[in-house]
């Protein structure tokens, strides 16, 4: 099988895409219509809407696994089910599930998502902090099953300034530049034959000004841009986070897709078309930003 | 309900035990004579068993997520019957997760964990790296359902030293102690009578010299130290994490507990025993080292 990220790219370009759809399953949030059988079911046959809404539109999906957990094993099953439905109409899943831990733990987590024995997933997001060697049980699963992996780098809460940002007496430079500096040697191995790595980073939007100069850091990392719209982030900022090549990012909308409508008791028909439109919409800002901001970090 | 810290103080001194046990499942290195009939079954079996033995032996268990989840929907279902079995038989839970999320995705993760609305532990692990305000949705479970936190902060692993260890511009000292600050002042509000709070750390047995200086920098927190034995900690290096009183921390083992037989096909007779006997042992060579080694801190 192609490297992830060269299947990612090659569909980024086919449907000229740079977005890609989370999903968070909120019941309590879903339209009326969708029946209220059981957890699994709900969120199920939600995903199963969106996705049929999205499949020709996106490249790949992001559900968010703590929004399934918080339903217990019946949120597991339909997260199963979620990932079943997206491959099966040709998209790609991006786990984003912030795992990490230490060596046979890494790697448990690694066989979790990653590889056939379990949920099978096309790629995950993991944290960095627990070091260089926490990562490469996943960069050796990425190898060894064509899988792609996403490290949280610079993140859009506030909070992020709290440790990401700290200068290191080293060189003077933010901690997340000492990551990315890792993160570059790890991912050469995983790189395709696009240029691009199976290895990226997770950078939120709301830094215009780190996303540009962590563009230019890692020329080769494919960068997941999350929480487009609800975050705070916009389209010029997501826009740093591509190469000159208009590629090299993909942005990622949950809420502003799957639950920006006003009605809940709209219909079924009504709930696709305000989902293909939000996704419409999304597509046409981040494709017009990045053909329209240059790319300033130096 | 009591404070978190305060019911597993109590259950460390009712029961003179400062260790708990780790449960990792991995079916193929567990007894024969453990039913393979499917993944579930098979993990709550040797769950059920190895919690008979050790539950008037120690305060608490640790479930590892990742190992649970690498059997997918069927190990989340044996997470949730060993949840369940263990809280049965009176022994507090902590969920060794190391999750973290920004804002309402933070949310729904300390719902998945620390609400009764799904798998309802006593106690969660958690990373640091996104920041104070990513810790926060945890704290305030913690205070509304009596829950308790083990914030990530020195893990046991050579690859510790890669960020973790990081010297700051800000005063010089390693970015752990920076986050030890920050926790200090989180956890205060989750004081309990025992004078410990329900926000403490994990602090692996590997490196001594950072553990008493931890120790002394967060005199409150209570630490949770993993890996005794299969990591390299040793009895003395934990006992670094005790404060004067010869509390302050909960030393964990797993595989030294759980799989430390020779025999695959010994019988269920012996494998209690020997799960039993090697609980006795570390809890002996705890105490003993805790009331021999000076705190050596400054």
């Amino acid at each position: 099988m192609a490297n992830f990220a060269d299947r990612l790219l090659q569909d980024i370009r086919s449907k000229d895409s740079r977005c890609i759809v989370g999903l968070d399953p909120r019941t309590d949030q879903m339209p009326a219509f969708i029946s209220r059988e059981s957890a699994c079911a709900t969120i199920t046959e939600f995903h199963e809407l969106v996705l049929d809404a999205v499949a020709d539109l996106v490249p790949a999906v992001k559900p968010q696994l703590a929004f399934f957990e918080q339903y217990g094993v019946a949120g597991m099953q339909a997260f199963e089910n979620t990932v079943h439905a997206a491959k099966k109409r040709g998209l790609l899943v991006i786990a984003d599930a912030k795992r990490n831990d230490i060596s046979s733990t890494a790697e448990a987590y690694a066989n979790a998502y990653l590889s056939p024995d379990a949920f099978d997933c096309d790629a995950l997001t993991v944290t960095p902090y627990l070091g260089r060697d926490s990562l490469t049980p996943f960069t050796e699963a990425c190898r060894k099953h064509a899988k792609g992996l996403f490290v949280v780098l610079k993140t859009s809460n506030p909070g992020s300034k709290d440790f990401q940002d700290q200068p290191l007496v080293e060189d003077g430079r933010p901690l997340y530049e000492k990551i990315a500096a890792v993160l570059n040697k790890l991912g050469r191995d995983l790189t395709g034959e696009s240029g691009y790595s199976s290895l990226g980073a997770v950078i939120g939007a709301t830094f215009p000004e780190e996303a540009a100069r962590l563009r230019t850091l890692m020329p080769q990392a494919l960068i997941l841009v999350p929480g487009y719209g609800a975050q705070g982030g916009s389209a010029k900022a997501a826009a740093e986070c591509f190469n000159d090549d208009g590629l090299g990012a993909i942005v990622s909308s949950s809420r502003g897709i799957t639950y920006a409508f006003n009605d809940p008791n709209l219909s079924r028909e009504a709930f696709v078309q305000s989902v293909r439109a939000n996704t419409l919409r999304m597509i046409a800002e981040i494709n017009t930003a990045v053909k329209r901001v240059p790319i300033t970090a130096s």
